[in-house]
């Protein structure tokens, strides 16, 4: 597949998923409600989880991929109300570069609107479902808890003095791997693929997720401060225990060794040090590490989809996972 | 039924279904989650819709009866997560005596915690299910949509000062009487009823829903302080618009009147001038309008029985409508 067709079918397939989501706000009462979901849901994204589930559908079978849109809907619905509620537990301000829900509103709306958002990810999950109905709504709900219990794990960890690396990847596996996951998983599960197909997806989906994870920490070292959306360092002044920290908190000697046990206890540090801690992580190679560590998952990831039949959605999936590597926001 | 009979079965009925939640939750990690949850659930509560849900899916074939404690305790669920999130928003710190969520824990738990609740709902909703699989989905999901819209309306109308009567009927339908209308309509098509009786057993349970919200605000005035676990008047403190406000609006003259519209500009009153206004009420006779109402509501309730075989799960639901009349708590 050319670079530009890749493009043209991301760019088709999104506009699918955003026209959906339009038509299935519209007009829809209470304005106190639906506003801020709206404003919320027309602020951009990536619309990963969509993309994944329509090209894991069509990639098992290729007449389905027009026919799992409220599938691709429901997913992204399910992770505006993780983002939702998120940003209100981490007190972010923005998001993408706008104000969050709560702040352009406020918290009680900013629950009311993700709860409202799990609702209607759910109503959605099984219009025009055709196969499976049972196991897809299985899927989606445990998803959901798993997700619930990785923001739990990830806020336990801000208050815990002896995270481990082990630790952190058990947290982004819930918190974010599940999600991708299961995504690829109902994509399966609507082309009625065989049990070997649908875990060769729901794998490439995990393995997905954790690269993905990974280089959302790096990029706050590495990334396009523009188009990231966040200043670079954020996660060092706010202390967020991210891979880059937990695998240099186990690699580092001596004073660097202190400095990052001081950063752990004081909960962050000054923006003026975050370049310090740069060097601490440059010095003891922690940006290779991470970016070996994405490698190996995105390797992972595409050695997953040996077992599926080559197509043009398979191609897809496989130019989405090494699309990431080159990421810079 | 003999009274010693219905207390039996209620208690029967209640127990099966604590165990069921103790059993769902029990060992269950990350404790910074779960604990919460399990605080919250076994803080009691009188598990209305899970019994509506039984008794409902009994009246329509009584071998189901024992075969849908998962979707009661769904409902049940689904009715924690609403509390928990309802009493952030409408910073109560209290509930059945007992401290709130947020005030036990924090604000962030409580949030994550409703989530997870409502998502451990959907996955056991569709646990074991023989019939209808797809419809109850649809009605759970969408009754899930409607109480977060009637929540959304009733945070509206504390800024808002014309609500009316209408306003109010439909905001308690949303927000109380849907959840209760939907629990009979899932036992119903659990049982596999035809559409005439699921639709006969969900008016039962939205006609008892809005009978128990008015009560729930006439209690305000009449209840057995100790039981109900609230002071007596704090609607009137907190300048609720109850039943008995919105009505006295309609009836009330001259410095009455104006009393009622200071109340509602200053949105409450001092707790010393409560008795005032309950005189107001009795003057106008709120109290015996809201009673008016709330036994029409039970009678519509109860025939909409009538369509349905007479058995001992019939005989309950009868019971358990005219039980509300004399409720105290």
């Amino acid at each position: 597949m050319l670079t530009s067709e890749y493009n043209k079918r991301t760019e088709n397939y999104k506009k699918m998923i955003n026209e959906r989501i339009f038509v299935l706000l519209k007009g829809k009462k209470p304005k106190a409600l639906y506003d801020p979901i709206r404003y919320f849901l027309s602020s951009g994204g990536k619309r990963i989880r969509p993309l994944l589930l329509i090209a894991s559908a069509g990639a098992v079978n290729r007449k389905r991929v027009n026919q799992v849109i409220n599938q691709a809907v429901a997913v992204e619905l399910l992770h505006n109300f993780t983002l939702i509620h998120d940003d209100i537990m981490d007190n972010s301000s923005l998001r993408h570069g706008k104000k969050t829900l709560h702040e352009m509103y406020d918290v009680n709306t900013a629950i009311l609107s993700g709860d409202n958002l799990l609702a209607l990810a759910f109503n959605l999950l099984n219009s025009n479902l055709h196969y499976n109905e049972n196991k897809i709504l299985h899927e989606f709900s445990n998803a959901v808890v798993v997700v619930c219990e990785g923001q739990s794990l990830d806020k336990e960890f801000e208050s815990l003095g002896n995270v481990t690396l082990q630790d952190y990847l058990e947290m982004i596996y819930k918190k974010t791997a599940s999600m991708l996951s299961v995504s690829c998983k109902i994509g399966a599960l609507c082309g009625d693929a065989p049990d070997s197909i649908v875990s060769s997806l729901s794998n490439y989906g995990k393995n997905l997720g954790l690269a993905f994870q990974i280089q959302d920490d790096l990029l706050d070292m590495k990334g396009d401060n523009r188009k990231f959306g966040k200043t670079l360092g954020s996660d060092l002044t706010e202390g967020k225990k991210t891979f880059l920290l937990l695998s240099a908190l186990q690699r580092a000697k001596g004073k660097d060794s202190d400095k990052l046990t001081q950063l752990i206890k004081n909960k962050g540090i000054r923006a003026e040090l975050v370049d310090t801690y740069f060097e601490i992580y440059k010095k003891y190679k922690i940006d290779i590490l991470a970016k070996e560590f994405i490698q190996k998952y995105v390797e992972k990831a595409v050695n997953s989809l040996n077992s599926i039949t080559d197509s043009v959605h398979k191609d897809f999936l496989n130019r989405f996972a090494n699309q990431l590597l080159y990421r810079t926001h």
